[in-house]
C-alpha cells in the first residue's frame, strides 16, 4: 500500500455535499450560520460543478469557487473539494461526441443527465485530468481544503460502456491479463465451445448483444475490465492530485449497498487514501438496519479500519418507486449505526434540498420546509451526538467471525445459464449475516485468501468461484483449529469459470468430506423439509443437491426430509468444516449458525443478555472500549452495563435504560 | 376565438367512419341502403386513403372520391371529409427516409402501420399541405361535404419524435418561450445542477436515453413542445383548407380517455371548429360508465358547449389484451350517456367492419356476420334513438361544481423521480369524481385561472403543479364565497417545476391553513387508518404527509390513526378551505365529498332520490331542459318524474319506469 | 419426395453429441472406451467446429477430425457428422460484419455466441457451402460417417432477420408467391387497410418496429419467408453434401417442443432423408410426459414413420430460469416414450459436460462427477434397454385419431390484435391432447388437406386459419362417416388472413350447422359456468362467443350457464360433427371428448383397463406389435397382458407388474 495521508480534522466528521452554485450567493451566509448551528465541520464541495468552472475547453472561471472556499473557511468549515469529472458539461459532448458511451443493445446514450460518458474516451480521460490539474494546481493550497473527493460514485450509472474505443481498452486489458498469449485467452474462455476460437486480438469484442448467451469467461472478464478501467480513472486523476500536495488525502465515494455490484473494491480500496462510502436505504427493506450493518462492517473491512460515511439521507430519497421518509430517530440511528460499524464521519447527500433537477425531491439536512421542521431539528441533534463521541475516532472493530466476501464470486455466481438464476450472492450473504448480526456477533469481511489468524470462524455463504490459493486458506484455518462453514453451490468453479470436475463442491469436496454428484434446484416457491438436528418443521428453498458423504468423511447433521432426495444429507460437519448444501428458512439457519457459534467458541459484543431487538456493537479504541446499544424495538430496553453513556454524558452504572429508538454508546474498560 | 362555422346538418349527427376503398364498389349500393335503414346522417371518410388518392408525389386520382361523394350525396348523407395526413403512404417514405420518427432509444421506426412519421419533418409537412390544398380544391364546394375532419387522432402513435430535426424544433420553440435567452432557459431548468448547464441553444437536446434521469423542467418542456408541434400541424391544414371555403367546420378527432395523455387540449380545443373526441372503453375497466361521463364533462368544457363522439365502439375493440364485448344494451347505454354528457353527434369506428388489415377484429356498425345480427339491429335502434333526441342538439351541461383540470400538471406530477411513482393524475381525478357521478351531481372542468363564477365548489383533487395566477385565482374565489378542495401533494411546484419552498403544499399552504414538513408516501398495499370525522374503519392509501395546521388556520376534521404519523392531520378545513393530505378509501373519501358538497349547497341533477346505480345527468335547452336517466343497476328503477320521456315519446306523470338497463330522457320545463 | 437413403446402423441407435475438441485428446480413448460400456453407437460430430476446420477463410485443419472419426471407427461407433455452419468462427464476420443478423428493433447483433448470422447473407451462404462441399469431399467416404446432421436447430436463435438483404429476400419470396403481381400481394395484405397500397416492389419490408401494428397478412407472410429463407440454407448445403455421396441420408434437427414455433415442419419433412428432434422439457410443466408423447406423435405424423430423438437430456438443462434436475428413473421414461412414440433411435446433449462455455452447467451423458454418478449409471442402464429394443426398430405407430396441426394457422391465431392475446396454438391442441393421452388413445398429426383415409375420429382444438381446400377435405371426411370436433375460433380467416364474412365459425358454419354473430372472449381469470350434457360445476374460460344453431342445424350439447350469454349454446353437434364453442375447464373437456371418441368407436392401445397414469402406447412392426407401459404413478401397476416383456427378456402371461416408475415393452401378436 502506498503512502496514506490522514484527514486532518479533529473528532467524527459532519456535513454533506454542499452545492452553492444552484442557490443565489446572498443565501450563502445563512448556510454558514446554519451549519455552525448544525456543528457541520467538513462539506464537498464542486462535484458537479464543472460546466460552471470550465465554461469553455481550457477556460476556467474559479471566481465562484474562491469565494465559496474562502468563506468556509471563514467559519471553520472544511472543505472535502471535489473533481467534478462525474457531469461532463454538455460542450464537452458536442466537440466529443465520441465520448458518449455505448450500452450493451449498441444504443449511443446522450447527455443530459449525470455519468454519462466512456471510461475508455481519450477525450474524457484528458479533459478530466486537465480539470483535476487546474484544481489541485489553484486550491492544494488553500486552508480549507482537508480533502480531493475524486469524481462521485465511480461505476454507477455507467459501468459499462460498450463502443470500439471501450473494445479496444477490453483488448488490452486481455492483453495484458493473458500474457499477449491469445491461445490461454482462448482456453481460458473455453472458446472451442460453440466455435468461438479467436485468431486475432482484433476479433475480439465486449459481451453485445448477440443470438443467445455469450461466452461466460468472456462476461466475467468483462466485469473484472469494467471495475479496473473505472479504477483506472480514478488512479490517474489521484496521481494528478498527488502531483501537486502528497499530503492532501484521497477519496472517492463507494456505493456499497444491497443494489450496486459494478466495482471490486477489494482492487479499488488500496488505492485510497481514506475510504470513504454513500449508503441508501431499499424503501421495501423492512429491516434495513441490516444493511447497514452489513455494508458498514464490509467497508470497515475494506478500509482495514474506520472509514468515512460520504452520503446517507436525513429522509427519503427520489430514485426508487416510492420513497419511504424515515420513521422517528431513524436517521439518527442510521448515522449512529455507521458509526458502531466504524465511520469516523457522517455526511449526507445534501445540505440544502435542491429546488430544480433531477433529485429536487431528495431529503437534505434543511429540507425544503427550512429551519422549522423534523429533519433540521434531526440534523442539528446528530450534529451535537457526534461531537459526544469524538472520542471514538480511530477506534478499531471486534470480530471473530470473518464472512467471505469476493466479487469475482458474486459476478460469476449471476452469469446466467446457471442451474438457478434465482441466486444472488448479496442476499445470500445477508441470510447468514443476519442471524449474527441478531446475536450482537461482530464479523469482518475477507477474501478467501486473506490472512484468518485470529478468527474463530469463517464463514462463506457463497462462494461459487474461487482458486486454489484461497480455498488451500480455507482448508489450512480449519487444520489450524478454525471453524468453517461453506454455502451450497460453492467451489464450483476456477477464477477461469472452468468447473472443478469430479464432483460438487469442487474445491471444497474433500475439505468438508461430501461429494455431490447432482444438483437439484428448486423451483420459484417450491420448499422442501428437512430433518435431523433442525428445528420441527424445518424447511429449505432455492436449492438442493445430491450430497454423499465420503468416507472417512462428513458427518450427516440433517437430512432432506422428502422430495426426491428424501434422506440425503442436506447439512453436514467433517470435524470443523460444515456444509450446507441447501437454503434453510430463516430459523432453521439461525439455529445452525447459532450451533456453529457456539461450537467455535464466538462470543457476542456485549457480556450481557439483551433483548432482541437491541443492535449491540463494539468498536475498541486505544484506552476504551464503546460498546453501541442501538434499540429497534421501538420500546426501548434495560441493558447491564458500566461505565460512562457519551451521548448524554451520564456513568452508567448496573442498568443502561436505552429510550424507545434511542441509542446509547458506552465507554468500557478496554477488553482483553 | 376565431371565427366558428358551424355544422350544418340537423338534430343529432348519426354514422361513423367509412372506408369504402376497403370493398368492391358494388358493395356501396348496400351501404347506402343500410345507412338510410339505420338513420345514418353523416359519415367520415377518406381518413386513410392518401395512398389511393395520391398515387405519386404531386398525382392526384379523385375518380373514387368524386363517385363516393356524389353516391353519398345522393343519399342525403353528409359526408365528414378527412385529409388522410395521419397516414402517408409507403412512397412517400422512400423518397423522404428523414421524415419517419426517431423513439426516445434512437431507433428509427419504419413505415408499414400508421401515424409513423416524425411531426417536424418539412418534408412530411410540405406533402401533408399539399394534399391537404388539393382535397379543398376539389371538395370544397362539393354539397356532400359538411366538415373537414383534419388527421386522425394526432399523438395516437406519434407523441414524440426525438431525431435531429425534432430537436432542432425544439430549440426554436424554446428561444420562443425563453425569448431567446438562453440564461432563462438555464435557470428555468436548474441546470447548475448536474453540471448541466448550456452555452449555446445548440447544446440543447430532446430528453433522449441517457444514464440517469433527465433533467425534469427539460422533460416538461419536451411535453409541452411535442404537444404544440402537433397542433402547429393540424393549424397549418386548417388555414390551407380555410383559405377554399372559410364556411366549412373544422375538426380533428382528440381522444379524451383514461390511456392517452399527450396533448393538452386546452391549448387545442380553440383551434377546432367542432371539437370531436374518440371514447373506448377498458376491458378491466368494470365501471368505464363513469370514465364515458367524466371524458364527456371533460370534452363539454374543453368545447364550451355540445361537442362530437367523432369514435366509439359498437362492440369490442382489439389493441386491448383482450377485448370485451359489449353486453345487452350496453352500447346504446354508452353513445346515450356521450349525449347527456354533451354530444351533438355519435359516431363510430367503423360503418363495415374490415376483413383485412390491422383492424380486421375490430366491431363496426355492420359486423362481420351482417344483418342478421345483435350488433346491427343495435345499430337499427340507435339511430332511432338519437332522431327521436333530436331537440336535444344545442342544450348546454349544467353544473354548480368544478374540477380542476391541467395537463401541465398532469405531466409534471408523472416525471420520473417523484417521491412516489404510483400517483396518476387522471386516477386521483377519477376518485373524486366518482362519488359526485354517483351522487347525480353535475361537473364540469376548468383549468386554475379559469373564470370560477356561477360555482359553488371547486375541487382540485391534483394539482402538483400551478402558477400564481392559477393559485390566487382559487384563493380569490374562496374569498368571494366559494368552498375549494385540494388534493394532496398540490401546489409543489411552479410552471418550471420549482418547489415553492417554506412547506408544502406549497402554493395553497396559506390557503388551506395548513403546513407540512415532510412528506411520506405509502408502499404498495400499505394503508394507513384515519380518525375524526370519517365513516368507521375509515384507512388511506399511496400517500401520507406531517401536516401540522398553522396559527390561526386550518381546523382538523381526520387524522392519521396509526402509523409513523398517528395523530397528525389528515383533512383539514380552513373556512371553505378543504385540504386532504392523504388518498382516502372510496367510502370515506365519498364521506368527505358528501359533507363538502352539501355544505357547499350544491345540489343533485334530479330534484329527488334515484335508486344508486342510475345515472342521472341535466341538459339544458333554451326552452326546456333534458333529464337523462341511465340504469346501471341491471335491474332498472322507479324514478319520480313528470315531463314528456323522449326516446319513447310518452309523457310521465309522477313516476317513470326505467327498464332494466334502459335509458330515459325527460324533458322539463326549463329550471331556473 | 425425393430419393431417401436410410440409416446404416443396426437396431436403436444410441449416443450423442461429441465435442472432443473441447479436450486434451488424451481424454479420447476414455471416451470411447466409455462409450462402449454404455452401448453408444453412434455419435454427432463436428456441430461447433467450425472455427477449428477453417482457421482461415478456405484454409482447412483436418487433422483433428481425420483422428476422431478413425478412432471412433476403430471402436464400432458411427459418425453422425455434422456441417459446422450453426456457428460461424470470429474472422468470418470480421471480414463479413454485413453477415451479422439485424433484430426487430433494427439492432445489428454481434457474434460471440452462436446461430447468430443473417440467413440471407451471400457471404454467409457461401462460406457455410464451400465448408460444407470440404468436408463432404474429405469424409464422404469415411467408413465411421453413416449420416449428415446439417446445421443445427435451424431458426433456434435467428429465426428472422431484418436487415436490408433480407428484405431483398423477402421481395423475392413474395415475387414468387403472388407471380410477381403487385395488385395481388396489395390485395391479398388489404393494403387499402392504414394507406398502406404499394406501388413498387421495392417499397416492401420486413415488418419492422413501427409506430403501431404492422399488417398482419405481412406479419404472416414474413413468418412463411423466414422459415422458407431457413430452410434453403438446407438444402443448399444438403445438395452440396449429395453430390459427393448420395447414399448417406441426411438430416437436420427439428425442434418439436412446446416452446419452439418458427418453422413450417411440414414443409421442411420432406427434405431430409431422416427426420430428427430434439426435445427438452421445461421445469415448470408438470406434465412433461404429455409434451414428449405430443412431440413424438407430432415428429412422426411428419416423418412418415419413426425419427430419431437426436438431443435430449439426461438431467438438468441450463438455459432455463430455474433448470430442474429429472428424479429417480425419469430419464429412462423420458427416452422409452420418445421411443414409444416412434423414435428408432436416442441421443442427448451432449456425451461429456463441458468445463467451460455458455453450456457448461447442462446435463450430460458422462457428468462432471465421472462415472461414479446416478446418471452415468443411468445412462450405462439406458444403452442396454435400447439394446433390447432393438427389434422395435421400423414399427409404426398406430391411430385412429387424428389431430389437425398446422403452422400457418398458429402464426395466424398468435398475431397481434386478436380478440384475445391469450391464445394459444400449442397450449390449446395440448388441452385437447392430453385426455386422449390419459386414455391410452393413438394420436396422428395431419394438415387439414391431408388424406384422412382410416381415421374414425378428426380433431381441430384450434384452427383459425384453414383454406378451403383444407375445409372441404374435413367436410368430405365426415361425410364419408368420421367425426369432427372443432375447437372455438377456428375457419375465422383464409390463407390471406381475411375473414370469412357472413358470421363465424367462417369457413366451417354449415359444417357445425352454427353461426355466431358475436365473439366474447373472457379475461384472465373470469370463467363462465356450463349447463347441459356436462359434469356437475362445469366451467370454461378464456373464450365464448353467442353462438345461434343453424335452422337444420346442430343440437345443443351444453350452453353457458351464466355471464351475458347465458343459455346461448356452448357445445354443439350436427351429426357427428362436433363444435367447441368455449375452452371447458380439463375435467370438462375430458368427459366431451370421452363420449366424442366413445361414440366414434375408437379403441384405446390397450384392450383392458390400465391405471391412470400409467401410459400406454403400441407400435406395430411388420411380424408383432409392441406395447409399450409407462408407470408416471410414482408406485407401479398390475396390468393384464400377454408376451415377451422385452426389458427383462421375460414372457408375461396374464399379469405384467410394471415396477413404481417403471417401463415395460410387451412384444405381442401383431393385431388386425
Amino acid at each position: 500500500m502506498t503512502h496514506h495521508p490522514e484527514l486532518r480534522l479533529p473528532g467524527l466528521a459532519y456535513g454533506g455535499d454542499y452545492n452553492p452554485e444552484q442557490w443565489p450567493e446572498e443565501i450563502w451566509a445563512e448556510d454558514m450560520r446554519l451549519m455552525r448551528e448544525a456543528g457541520v465541520t467538513m462539506v464537498s464541495v464542486g462535484i458537479f460543478s464543472w460546466a460552471l468552472l470550465e465554461p469553455a475547453e481550457g477556460v476556467y472561471d474559479f471566481a465562484r469557487m474562491d469565494r465559496l472556499l474562502d468563506l468556509l473557511h471563514e467559519n471553520g468549515i472544511a472543505a472535502d473539494l471535489a473533481t467534478p469529472t462525474a457531469a461532463p458539461p454538455a460542450w464537452f459532448f458536442r466537440a466529443h461526441p465520441e465520448a458518449l458511451p455505448v450500452d450493451h443493445d449498441g444504443r449511443t446514450l446522450s447527455y443530459g443527465s449525470r455519468q454519462t460518458f466512456c471510461a475508455s474516451s481519450p477525450a474524457y480521460r484528458k479533459a478530466a485530468l486537465r480539470i483535476a490539474g487546474a484544481l489541485a494546481e489553484r486550491y492544494a493550497s488553500h486552508p480549507a481544503v482537508v480533502m480531493w473527493h475524486i469524481h462521485n460514485e465511480y461505476g454507477c450509472h455507467n459501468a459499462a460502456c460498450y463502443c470500439d474505443t471501450s473494445a479496444a481498452a477490453f483488448r488490452r486489458w486481455l492483453r495484458a491479463r493473458y500474457g499477449d498469449d491469445l491461445a490461454a485467452l482462448n482456453h481460458a474462455w473455453g472458446t472451442t465451445f460453440w466455435s468461438q476460437w479467436y485468431y486475432a486480438w482484433d476479433e475480439i469484442l465486449p459481451p453485445r448483444a448477440t443470438g443467445a448467451v455469450p461466452n461466460p469467461t468472456q462476461q466475467l472478464d468483462w466485469r473484472r475490465f469494467c471495475s479496473d478501467e473505472l479504477l483506472s480513472l480514478y488512479t490517474a486523476e489521484r496521481d494528478v492530485l498527488r502531483a501537486t500536495d502528497p499530503g492532501i488525502p484521497c477519496t472517492t465515494n463507494f456505493m456499497v449497498m444491497q443494489n450496486f455490484d459494478a466495482l471490486d473494491y477489494w482492487r479499488w480500496a488500496p488505492q485510497l487514501d481514506v475510504v470513504s462510502n454513500d449508503h441508501y436505504l431499499i424503501s421495501t427493506d423492512t429491516e434495513s438496519q441490516i444493511d447497514i450493518a452489513l455494508s458498514g462492517d464490509l467497508m470497515r473491512s475494506l478500509a482495514g479500519g474506520p472509514w468515512l460515511l460520504m452520503e446517507h439521507s436525513t429522509g427519503a430519497v427520489n430514485w426508487q418507486p416510492v420513497n419511504r421518509a424515515k420513521t422517528a430517530g431513524e436517521m439518527r440511528r442510521n448515522a449512529l449505526a455507521h458509526v458502531a460499524h466504524g465511520a469516523d464521519g457522517i455526511a449526507f447527500f445534501q445540505w440544502r434540498a435542491a429546488k430544480a433537477g433531477a433529485e429536487q425531491w431528495h431529503s437534505a439536512m434543511l429540507p425544503h420546509a427550512g429551519t422549522d421542521s423534523q429533519i433540521w431539528r434531526d440534523t442539528v441533534q446528530l450534529g451535537a451526538d457526534l461531537a459526544a463521541l469524538a472520542e471514538v475516532r480511530g477506534a478499531a472493530g471486534d470480530a471473530s467471525v470473518a464472512i467471505v466476501w469476493d466479487w469475482d464470486a458474486r459476478w460469476a455466481l449471476e452469469l446466467p445459464s446457471q442451474p438457478s438464476e434465482l441466486l444472488r450472492f448479496q442476499e445470500l450473504v445477508r441470510d447468514w449475516y443476519a442471524p449474527l448480526w441478531r446475536a450482537g456477533i461482530g464479523v469482518d469481511f475477507v477474501r478467501p485468501g486473506d490472512c484468518l489468524d485470529g478468527y474463530k470462524l469463517v464463514l462463506a455463504p457463497s462462494l461459487y468461484l474461487v482458486d486454489d490459493a484461497g480455498a488451500d486458506n480455507l482448508r489450512r484455518f480449519t487444520e489450524a483449529g478454525g471453524t468453517l462453514a461453506v454455502g451450497f453451490h460453492s467451489g464450483a468453479v476456477d477464477p477461469n469459470c472452468h468447473i472443478r470436475l469430479g464432483g460438487y463442491p469442487g474445491a471444497f469436496r474433500d475439505l468438508l468430506g461430501v461429494r455431490t454428484d447432482e444438483l437439484f434446484p428448486l423451483l420459484p416457491g417450491e420448499t422442501v423439509g428437512l430433518t435431523g438436528d433442525v428445528p420441527p418443521g424445518a424447511t429449505a428453498d432455492l436449492w438442493s443437491e445430491r450430497v454423499r458423504v465420503q468416507a472417512d468423511g462428513a458427518e450427516v447433521v440433517a437430512s432432506f426430509a422428502d422430495g426426491p432426495l428424501a434422506d440425503v444429507p442436506a447439512v453436514t460437519r467433517h470435524g470443523r468444516a460444515w456444509y450446507l448444501a441447501t437454503h434453510p428458512d430463516p430459523a432453521t439457519l439461525a439455529a445452525l449458525l447459532g450451533r456453529i457459534t457456539a461450537e467455535a467458541g464466538v462470543r457476542p459484543a456485549h457480556a450481557h443478555a439483551v433483548p432482541a431487538g437491541v443492535e449491540t456493537v463494539r468498536r475498541r479504541g486505544t484506552d476504551a472500549d464503546y460498546l453501541f446499544l442501538i434499540d429497534h424495538t421501538g420500546s426501548g430496553a434495560e441493558i447491564v452495563a458500566d461505565g460512562l453513556e457519551l451521548l448524554t454524558g451520564k456513568p452508567v452504572s448496573g442498568t443502561l435504560t436505552l429510550p424507545p429508538g434511542g441509542v446509547a454508546v458506552v465507554r468500557e474498560p478496554r477488553s482483553s
